[in-house]
């Protein structure tokens, strides 16, 4: 890239694609996010512009173990939910998330309006990521391969 | 950390000390950062917010060998150069900067009123960093102690 140069992030394309496995596919549906930072040719760390549609979560509940997470309110207000309870963040606050801090956490909109964030994670070789609430696990398996599998391992 | 918390990272307390030598330290004068991430307790990438005051930049222009760089703006109209030359961001627009994309870049505020950026930058060891515009290089001295130089390599 010889020129970088400044870009409207609402420009890009929005997927709602999701790579957790059935039955945690629908969550998925309600959540639209563009690749900010791909798009800018990053390759260290994610950048993404995350929609919450009304009633819809950013993802499963979850907390990385060597991945750091931050998370900044554009608009909307957003339900941040931890082991601790809900709170509310409004535009222009934020939130980051320590690799290994063991509290599973995801954002909600409990709201009538979209909600946007500015989502970065950096991105890690051999990450685990565990899921609280469901049975849900991210991490090798037996062979080395990275993926989801339920909490045992075993695949869905 | 056992309770991930909301925040307004307006509410951190604002620095503009610099790292540079003399007599390149004038700029740091007319901006101002927080550093958003550290007070979440993120170490794999570093988050400010940026506050350029009018007639201030950002830093001097520079590019990174080996880490990325992201700048989303928050408030009022950054000016970003390269060697391409210059164009202005307003609100909502961002930029990204890949490690070893040799495009010195930074901001400038040209307007009346503060300019307010996110800057996301990953941390790596053994970074090198130059500067197009100044006699100005950060990497290795000779013993392999990273600091300010130079670009011959010999100390300020």
């Amino acid at each position: 890239m010889t020129r970088p140069s400044g870009f409207d992030p609402k420009s890009l394309p929005e997927s709602n694609s999701t790579s957790y496995p059935e039955p945690y596919r629908d969550g998925g549906s309600n959540r639209w996010y563009r690749r900010v930072g791909d798009h800018a040719g990053l390759k260290n760390f994610g950048v993404n512009l995350t929609r919450i549609v009304p009633g819809g979560m950013s993802s499963q509940r979850h907390w990385h173990t060597k991945e750091d997470e931050f998370v900044y309110v554009l608009e909307g207000e957003a339900t941040l939910v931890t082991d601790a309870g809900e709170e509310i963040l409004k535009p222009g606050m934020c939130a980051g998330f320590p690799a290994g801090a063991a509290n599973g956490h995801h954002f909600r909109n409990r709201t009538s309006k979209d909600v946007l964030l500015l989502v970065v994670g950096d991105r890690v070789r051999e990450e685990e990521c565990h899921y609280p609430d469901v049975d849900l696990r991210y991490g090798p398996d037996p062979d080395g391969k990275y993926g989801f599998t339920r909490k045992d391992g075993t695949p869905y």
